[in-house]
């Protein structure tokens, strides 16, 4: 008998985020697996730092950070060889006869790392996800911002596509939410503003954090937005 | 001293996917709302039902389902009235100092009901919003199916967009999901087919509940979807 894999959604951030299934899946599991940059803490372990009963802890550490362009061949390599390399560690407990439930922030299957594994080995063992909530619906409650309503169109848009690209699709969508902002907060803002959608475009740093930082983008100041900082614009002109 | 208005987000459909803060916001409220059809149970209350603890409730009862046309002019008047109403009978209690939860399925923020009354009282009254685990992910968990990565673009589209709409959409976007399928199968199935991502297409109904209904969009016959079915078109494609 092998073990279960379950890929654990922990949410954005706010451990009362947390989900009953996701606290339940925590007590089952022999070990608890989790990403995190060498040198610091997972996010994703201290969501769920109250609910950790002594299982074993697996911690999967990036041998480079994903600031690194996805272009470039030694990072794809060293990535791939990084994920390969994690699913055999978690392999050989699933072997063993150990549940293992591997973290991840948000929603396990929209952007989620935790899918690495899942590709490398939901084939071969018994798998189970848990949706979490995710980064963006954390963004948008916190700061108590209706997002969608009726017959939007919604789009999720990498801040890296380029900068006529932003502009087409943010003209192209009722809302929209631009994730990864960091040094392309600029173009962004740009795009946005030839769109004619720039005053309604809101930016959040930490969305879900007490130290969070929101404000109207046009607002902010270029030249210092972190990695993970998202931009929201929301949809749902009419309100009525 | 006015009561707190609360915005809810009660999940998908499993209780299990309920968030330790919508639980607590259940055990703080001196009532609990929810919007349902006439003669219908309402989801969302059936999925809290074990965290009910005596207090008051107010159902907000629909005079008409979502199932009519949008743009018919008597139902926009009906449901604008429907909604004006139920915020009076919502600020009636905060007014007495009562503190009202109102439940939303998935998240209420995105594309929720609870919206309608937000935008009408949160200006007025100290208000909260607990995200809550989409509907859509709630399905891709259940199948375990990998969405979107990386700088993937993913979009929502409502099934009632035009034929070529939908086709040029589902040609410009990694991942999509479509929402309120119901009479509009065929439709979407040709615009899938001409995009060319026909055969990456799943059809889901009741995703997350244990009459689940799960396929492949090319084995799904047409002429019986009903409206809340939805189609997801998975991203990711090199899964690497």
């Amino acid at each position: 008998m092998t073990g279960r894999l379950i890929g654990v959604g922990v949410g954005p951030g706010d451990p009362g985020l947390l989900t009953l299934n996701a606290i339940d899946a925590l007590k089952a599991a022999d070990v608890v697996a989790y990403f995190a940059k060498a040198g610091n803490a997972s996010n994703a372990r201290t969501i769920v730092a109250a609910h950790l009963n002594g299982a074993e802890e697996l911690p999967l550490l990036y041998p480079v950070t994903t600031e690194i362009p996805k272009e470039d061949t030694g990072y794809r390599d060293a990535i791939t060889a990084f994920y390969d390399s994690s699913a055999q560690d978690v392999a050989a407990h699933l072997d063993d006869g150990r549940t293992v439930a591997v973290l991840s922030e948000g929603d396990p299957l929209f952007y989620g790392s935790y899918m690495h594994l899942h590709v490398r080995l939901a084939t071969r063992y018994p798998t189970e996800v848990i949706a979490g909530v995710t980064g963006m619906s954390g963004c948008w409650s916190a700061i108590a911002t209706p997002m969608t309503q009726g017959d939007d169109v919604f789009t999720v848009l990498p801040a890296t596509l380029p900068e006529y690209e932003l502009e087409r699709r943010f003209a192209d969508a009722d809302a929209a939410v631009v994730m990864k902002i960091g040094r392309h907060l600029p173009k962004v803002r740009r795009a946005l503003d030839r769109a004619g959608r720039l005053d309604r475009a809101i930016y959040v740093e930490r969305g879900t954090m007490a130290n969070a930082a929101v404000m109207p983008l046009v607002d902010k100041l270029d030249g210092c937005a972190p990695y993970f900082a998202i931009v929201l614009v929301p949809g749902w002109e009419s309100r009525t």
